[in-house]
């Protein structure tokens, strides 16, 4: 019976967070070992429903992460990357496609049905979700001169249409997006997820933007765990990066969030996806985790 | 960590409870030491609001506790009870009234507004929600022979028009209804508030009949504590009282659930409302506590 | 015949009125000899119900009149005013409101569905209808200083949140308010119902705002009834006021129609409630009876 | 002020007439001398424009009158007449509908906007309002057999398609009704008005049916004004026509009556429309005036 | 088979078209030869109705043609004119409101649902679609000079109340409009249909205003059919009157669509009614035909 | 000019079939030669989105093709068939979704889009669409019996879902469905695009099932092509299933219309893909083209 007392403990003390974010709008960017790991995903699906239920709503973008690579291997496809970027030649493009849409789209679906909740899969091609338009990757030369390059079929967001998103939340369903974007001539474009859930979290204009990612969050001294920067304002970005605290792969997560900042997104948070029910424990904690950024 | 990680658990066990409850309506008699004791009083509000947020609708009727007896002997009124009613004359009526709809319903309004739900106190009368006749006291005189006895203002319910319930559901408030009934002349009439929230809850079509008590539940011996009935099938209960199993005020409270279940309220419970949460245990766990009683 | 051809020309002479008024919300503050005599009772419900059925929006805010001094008596606190406020204390806060809200307001409500209109009472609680703060009492000393002194439990409105009233007026109901506003902490206010009609009516941008009160109008010469002011602009009050002719109690109902028109009611009009059905003959006929204020 | 107090009971007297008839459909064939004197005219109209602002649904369905043989004389069109029935060649259908539709219809709508209510005119082509088939004329000849006869474009209501009078009822305007019925290869058909009235308060399941006629009602015994049958029961009306107390011309109206009833409207009334105000006299007294027709 | 294929090309051909125009207003002025050639009517009906089922909003606005005269020359009323305007006396106007509305309008009406549409007849009486004030007649004197002249009832547009047409067209049904305007004491004006057609294009925010003639469209050179103005912006048109382009019967037809220009209209069209289906043509083809009027 | 009125009278024949199928729902299978050959390719596009415009509700079902054929062959996967059903083992399961759902439904999506409608692609797997279970395999032996045999993930229609595919419609949007179904665990299944089609036309009440095909339609002769049955009746097919006249690859066709029309399909065409806007021949021509199975 104590531990029953203290269960509802529990769900009282939630009770303001659920005041708090009914009927808002929670963009999460799903990728790395949460998608991976059977038991973080299982954690992430139950996060996700149990958001809805109590009347919020979420709304997946997800990442591709190896299986795409695994396919492009089993293929004889070589990879390349230029500035982080993987240059997207039309076989690429094909299976990336294929891959994100076919297989991870559907079983991010799939698993949210299977554990009660209600999905619907959705690629930047339909309803024309993502516009987008080639962009250039950037590399540097041996003179330290940044070069652009053409690197194929990699997307630029250029509007997004976010009417198919709002009438699938409206019949409560949970919409999972995939990050194709379509071109002008209806041409697939490869774009980044961290990306696409921030300008769908504008065109949104969600309450919160969250990244699952595979680090803790951002440290003043990254050797040093107890100094975890819990909250970023935009002002304090540019000093954090020229002082090399925010570097190298974390640059364009905090970009995305600055820019999802500056378009109306109230919070943006860059969270460790290797806890299990990391979303869950920032909704419905004081403190949060991870770091967040906001104006 | 540990502590928020076990947290997210708590919620997410609350997943399939959250679920299934989604949309229903739970009409809940608030009484006794529940209505007392001012940390059992928090806790059963904010259960309520919690309910609320989550999207079961609950209903409160109150009763009339010790309240109601202060004032009339405040004002010199004598109190005589027949067969467990209070004789109620018109200047009784007057001060029940009174108490009951100018201050406990009142007090609970405010009380939940003030934790941030969104409450409106109906009375009896309010859109003739509860029209009544007069009702027989029953006696039982020096040779066993059952005596029907005028006992003024006590009412039995003769029609329950719940629209005005609805109403104030729909726009996403806390009703908290007052057991007094109106008459054909405009009369009013004490009405006992277990029956009351009987007669809603078959009204309203509701899920669930919650009678918050000052007992634990019914025992096959009541001096061992291991003998809770958990689950009591209509059936069952006739012999049950015949046995003595169940008896005493524990008589009509049964009644009340077997009524309530006749007329179409899927499960019905007695709960012990000295317990902290006790609603919430019941909703939210699968053994539930207290007796239930079901078809 | 002739008789029956009689009144449907009364009808008909209706025609422009009901027209104008069509959808148009009217509050009207009804209190002294109205509330007490039995005839005119129920000359005032009937007009209320009259104005619902021919598509005006009727809202009642009740004032206590002798009952709560009675109450008081019969429980012997003692009544104490400053300024022509009660001073309120907790003891004699719990009494107003008992008698206001549970009382009062039950009979009006009964009253009126008993005569077959649909009315529900509303306290200044249900919803946080009234949100009030604690009022200083003004009182003259010897030397003719006004003197602020803590009365207790009297209110000023905070603020009117007004859907719960627009919620019960679109379901069809006529709602009647008891007086009574709600503080930060839950607490009781006991507030002047001329000063909560007026406000009310600014909230719901009523078109009409009426005081029944227990004076014939306002008279340039009190003594010499061919001098009824009939109507007052705005700017000709502060003049009366100087001159006398505005003198005591009506200062402050006078104030109310100003501060009410202000607010944006189109007019405001202090009746004489003794008059029977004062409230149709100020709607349905071309002079009006009594003191328009208007801008 | 005693009048005026007079005209308040008056209309406190309307109220439970008004609650009674709140948002029925009341069905007025308009016809006779309230379509010629100017005082009777603006009469109905009054009376139509109160009900319908005091949510009565009243439909107006006009007869022709003098207007059509006027224009018929003007233009050397002869008349003749078989069995109570127009004979109606082309060239006297043109003249009927123009006049029915382009004038009558108009004038009507014209006065009751000018008097401020809101009137739509409808023709039976309007959105196929009234489907109308060939009727054969009935005439006796000299050995008193019955010979049915080509009368032209005299029509039988083959089917109603109310939709367009519920669209406009619904818009808040007052439909008037000219009763040119529409064949299937769109040509005009001339119909008696009383007959489409029922016709139409059939297909609109209106409460009630009034025929306004130039006569004070069915007597038992003509010369005698005390014997007016107030009430006629569906099994007494062959035994009135068989004895011959209903005769001639009111035969007809009254099988209007009948076959409304049977097809479901509540009551039917044969009133006098000499009276002014017959229409109000009849919904907002308890005895009404004329002959009323019921089940 | 091949003409099969062909005729699928065309309705795909027509697809942007459909696009375009989908949920757009257009008002058609309706006269001219193509209401009295029996081919060239049905023409212009099922082009209506076609527009109708595709989700373009036609409104008919009808002309009176020869029929008028007609009526007035069986009648012995003279015609007179004055500056091209029926000098309308009661008499005159009597019989030009019968056959505009009783008979050219009911026709029109018949025909459409004939042939499967639904149509609903107005008259700017209906509603106070039209209002209407009386309008000077221009004439020329010996010397020149501009004479203002009463003309009778010929009106201008006071103000065009639309609601009724939107209700009308909301519903599914066609709004066949009769150019008669009604003044304020109910008064009947007859106003040119044209100009009716006009005003009711701003009133209704309409797309597209479409006015049949009995001309090909304006050329530069009569005598030159090469010459053709497609196209004619607002200012263009002051100089073409002053060179002698526009004249005649043309000039207040180009004043009608700049008049529907300035006031919102998208594009007006002066089409030939004489080439059947010109409306379609107008619409389903991008050269369009006739002389078009833009800003 | 000529060639214009030809045009308009294009439009004009069409306008019964418009108004036949306006709101109706129209189920197409999609496959076979009219999604490899480009210019097939864009008249099916074009027919669809023509439907959609003109007031009918597409639904697209597709087939996968060669597409999948050649994936599994860069893959080195081999495929067997069994009974015409391809055996899919979990390898050739994860590509033949990624194939119909990532590449396919997705290219048809960007087409629609292009051509200015709107599509949103779903696959059985979103929101539950289409419910799986396994189907077994049937192949013959030497001995000429019927073994049933176990060919991996193929799926039967369990149930249909269609929700998800009446909001898309509701919203304006044209759903386009790949056949995969979803298991009880969340497994995909392959199963057979003529089958879903029919199952969804059934469950969304469909007026029209189209399957798409390489050939002509049936014939009593193959080999004379003047013995095109246009009209196969229900009680029909089984005769011309045993006289061999359908045969092979058509029974199954067949077979889909007749449980089609038996759930309520009121009528279903096997189509000749090969003919350009084949699809608007069958719904804009009186006898259509194919062979029609109905009741």
């Amino acid at each position: 019976m104590n531990n029953a007392v203290e269960k509802a403990n529990v769900l009282i003390e939630a009770l303001p967070y659920i005041r708090k974010f009914y009927g808002k709008t929670v963009v999460i960017k799903y990728g790395g070992h949460a998608m991976i790991n059977d038991e973080l995903k299982q954690a992430v699906i139950k996060d996700v429903i149990l958001m809805k239920l109590i009347g919020i709503n979420p709304v997946i973008v997800h990442g591709g992460g190896p299986k795409i690579t695994d396919m492009l291997k089993r293929l004889n496809i070589p990879s390349q990357f230029v500035g982080g970027c993987r240059v997207t030649d039309p076989a690429t493009m094909e299976i990336v496609e294929m891959v994100l849409v076919g297989k991870i789209n559907k079983e991010i679906v799939a698993l949210i049905n299977r554990h009660g909740g209600k999905a619907v899969g959705l690629s930047g091609k339909d309803a024309n979700l993502i516009q987008a338009v080639r962009k250039m990757g950037k590399s540097i030369d041996n003179e330290g001169k940044e070069l652009l390059q053409d690197i194929g079929f990699v997307g630029d967001v250029e509007k997004i249409n976010p009417e198919i998103i709002q009438t699938v939340i409206n019949e409560g369903y949970i919409p999972v997006v995939a990050p194709v974007g379509v071109g002008a001539e209806g041409e697939s474009y490869n774009i980044n997820a961290d990306y696409v859930a921030g300008e769908i979290a504008i065109a949104l204009k969600a309450d919160k933007l969250i990244l699952l990612t595979d680090v803790e969050g951002i440290f003043e001294d990254y050797n040093n765990k107890d100094t975890l920067i819990s909250e970023l304002k935009l002002n304090q970005v540019n000093e954090k990066i020229t002082s090399g605290v925010i570097s190298g792969g974390m640059i364009p997560k905090v970009e995305c969030c600055v820019r999802a900042v500056e378009g109306g997104v109230t919070t943006t948070h860059i969270l460790d996806g290797r806890i299990p029910h990391s979303i869950l424990l920032e909704i419905f904690t004081d403190r949060g985790i991870g770091t967040m950024v906001v104006r």
